[in-house]
């Protein structure tokens, strides 16, 4: 079952500090899955699931070749995720601005 | 105590449903903790920690005018996590650049 990253995902996906050190390690470049586990002394299961959580976030992709799984960075969930907190502080600098319009009316 | 927000504490305050539905709300504009309270059917204790938590991650500031306390909008912690991700970004775009240049000049 796939399924499509979203606002909640990505964000439940860096609520982790391990996840996010995930991230910073998949950044720099593709890296197995059984690579990754090494730093974070954590087992080969447990990252095999932090990695989905990242993948359905969108903000990883595995694929498997022969008996090993790759890990690398996808666009998708850093899109999203800066997109909602875009769309946040503008909605937010757009009312800043009706209200100093509205001094300046006063004024 | 003051506590500076940094990656962790805004990730770990965005990756809560009820606060990110607190942050769109306080995204259009100043509003009390009380009137807060009302759409999420929740103890206003209950905003109150999660406001704390939101403020920690320096997403909204809280200040009291007599009983009121009023949350408003904060830009530090939109700006650290949307850095934290350009920066993840921009360094795996790297690396695919140079990837690229490295076959084409073996091409």
């Amino acid at each position: 079952m796939r399924t499509a990253p979203n606002i909640a995902r990505v964000f439940n996906a860096l609520g982790d500090p391990t996840r996010r050190a995930i991230v910073e390690r998949v950044s720099q470049g593709p890296v197995s899955v059984s690579e990754l586990a090494k730093p974070f002394k954590i087992t080969l299961a447990a990252v095999v699931q932090h990695s989905q959580v990242l993948e359905a976030g969108g903000l990883v992709r595995t694929r498997k070749t022969g008996r090993v799984r790759t890990c690398s960075l996808q666009a998708k969930g850093f899109d999203l995720a800066t997109a909602w907190m875009m769309d946040r502080k503008s909605l937010w600098n757009r009312r800043l601005d009706r209200l100093g319009a509205l001094l300046d009316e006063e004024a």
